[in-house]
This record gives C-alpha cells, sequence and structure tokens, in this order.
C-alpha cells in the first residue's frame, strides 16, 4: 500500500537504504527535504554529487581527500617518518582531533576479515609496503581492537618487522574515566598484560 | 579544526543540519555518500530536487502529493461527507495504514500554539471552513493528543458546531497492550472520563 504520493515513497526509499535510518527517520527527513526551501534542497544535492565526483583518494596516505595529496601528507612540518596505520579517514579525523600526534598516515580503507572474505588484497596495504621503501623511522598499527583490527595488525608487523622498521601497536586498557567494575574481562587482562613501570 | 577536506565537510554540515542527525551520524554518512556508486549519488539527488519541486498540496484536504487532487481525495468510493482533521501527513499516513478508515481527511500542516506564536491563520483552517460548505456530514477530530493538539480540537470545535455537522474526537487512553502501571495519571484519568458501557 502506497500512503504516500510517488516521488515522496522515492525519496523515503533513498534516505531508508543509508546506513542507520530506519523507516521512520527516512520518512520524517523526506517530509523535511519537501518544507524546505528550494535552493537548499537544490544546494544540498549539488553538494552530495559534487563531494561524490570530487573526493579521490590521497597519492600518499590513502586517505578521502579532494585533492592529490591531502593537508596533512603536503604540510612539510609534519614527520614523514612516522606513518600511523589507521582502518578509516574518520580513524584519521580521530586522531587528527587530539592535536597532539605529528607524523603522518596510511589509511587501510578497511581491515582484513576472513568472514567477509576480506583479504589483505582488499585493502591498502600495497600501498603501505611501497612507502616504507622511502626514509620511515617507524610504523605505528592503530587499526581497532576488534578481531579484523588485531588480525590486521598482526599480518602488518609480519611485513613490516623484516625491513627493520620500528613497528608499535596503540595501546589497549581501561579507557581513561572507565570504572573496572564495569570493564570487560579481556579488556582488563590487556591492560595488566600492558601494564607500565612507575 | 577541518579534519576533513572541504567538499566532505560541506556534505557533513548538509546531514547535520537535518532533524535527528548529529555530528557523528552526519559523518557516516557523509562517508557513506562517498563510497556509493557515482549513479546512485545522482539518483538520489535528483530525486531529492525533483520531489521538492513536483510536491505540492492537494487542492481539497492539502496533504503532501505530486497531483492536484491527492489519490485519497480522487477516490470516489471513499466516504466525502466524513472528513477526519489532521496534524501533518504523516498522521494521516498513520490512519491509511489501519486501512479502515473510509472517510476523506484534512490536514492542518500543525497545530494551534501560542507558546511558538502558531495562530489559527497560520494552519490550513481556512480551507476546512471552506469545505464545511459542501456536503459533509461529519468532523473526526484527531490533532495529536498534546496540549497544541488539544487547544487545536477545541478551536476547531467551537468553529464546527455552529454549522449543525456533527463534530467528534478521537478517544484518548489507555494504548492497546499498555500496562497500567506504567501509564500517567492525566492519560489514566482521561481513560476513566471516557470510559465506555460494556
Amino acid at each position: 500500500m502506497d500512503l504516500y504520493s510517488g516521488i515522496i515513497n522515492q525519496l523515503i526509499e533513498e534516505f531508508a537504504a543509508l546506513p542507520g535510518i530506519g523507516q521512520k527517520s527516512a520518512q520524517r527527513l523526506a517530509f523535511h527535504i519537501v518544507n524546505m526551501p528550494r535552493e537548499q534542497v537544490e544546494r544540498f544535492a549539488s553538494v552530495m554529487c559534487e563531494a561524490r565526483s570530487k573526493v579521490c583518494y590521497c597519492k600518499e596516505c590513502q586517505t578521502l581527500t579532494d585533492r592529490d595529496i591531502c593537508p596533512i601528507c603536503a604540510n612539510t612540518r609534519r614527520d614523514h617518518g612516522v606513518i600511523m596505520v589507521v582502518e578509516t579517514t574518520r580513524d584519521q579525523a580521530a586522531y587528527e582531533k587530539t592535536g597532539k600526534y605529528e607524523g603522518v598516515y596510511h589509511v587501510l580503507h578497511g581491515a582484513i576479515s576472513p568472514m567477509l572474505g576480506i583479504g589483505p588484497n582488499d585493502i591498502r596495504l600495497k600501498e603501505l609496503i611501497q612507502r616504507l621503501e622511502g626514509d620511515v623511522k617507524e610504523v605505528i598499527i592503530a587499526t581497532n581492537s576488534t578481531l579484523e583490527g588485531e588480525t590486521t595488525a598482526m599480518y602488518i608487523s609480519k611485513l613490516v618487522k623484516p625491513t627493520g622498521i620500528k613497528c608499535t601497536r596503540i595501546a589497549s586498557g581501561v579507557p581513561v574515566g572507565g570504572d573496572l567494575e564495569y570493564i570487560d574481562e579481556v579488556t582488563l587482562l590487556r591492560a595488566l598484560d600492558g601494564r607500565t613501570q612507575l
């Protein structure tokens, strides 16, 4: 049963196809669009198309950007000898937000997952190996602390070690402000294993 | 600090301006768009613009539709003598989904709200009054059970009564499947007042 007119239903479908948007939210968004000033809708639509057509991968670090070389890789004041490997551009942004990391990044666009059939050739690993031929002092592996992230970290460390380049993994443990009582056992054991001298 | 490249930031802003979409969701949606096949993005954008430009108000019931007269008002098998007054097209869809209502609708596009400065002239009341000059047997007021909805219902009933047309209000009470223990006192008292003989 079509409750709304054709074009509204189409718009609801388009919204509902986006991640994390259910049928009710899609309805609300579609009606919001229909009630927005026309020029705003047209601007939104054109920004969407422009973003899709302009955004490409940085030739250095593979992050999503609208330039050949992203601003971070183009920044000569950053330490190009330290490469932090992350899964996504959003993970990179999370570290950038700290404002304290001075090296550069490498974005894999995924993680190795035998379950989902994603192998080493399906993520941007080749490009990382190529970068290691340059003047690199350290590779910091900052993939997620999930099964896939850990598998990927292990795989990369095995690739990096023979080159003699220092290879590190970000610490895993109790989050700052976390209450031990509510933290899962795996994390607690990980924090114990990773204990440092005071 | 701009964490992403210009056009991605713009797209994030556009998404974040939609109702119920926070900064994190907007980021996720923007990256989803950037990774979608180009033709899908273009289709989404054009559906959006088309919906905005084509959708208008039904000349009869004021609902949002892409025709002069919406399919419900154009349906001669429905009872045009019974008009259900609702606040929005989505409320109308909610009643349509029941599949049991055979009359037609009138969509106000809002409710009277002195708090927000929305008066009787800011919603589609004039159009309702005009319809009452036709052959109408009953006006069912199905505005929301909120302060604004109740105010609007009261206002409409005062307008309808002098015409001699039957004016009813949908029942307010305990929702089906609702557990009395968890229902607020106002609803409980409303259910008591509205009790019917068995």
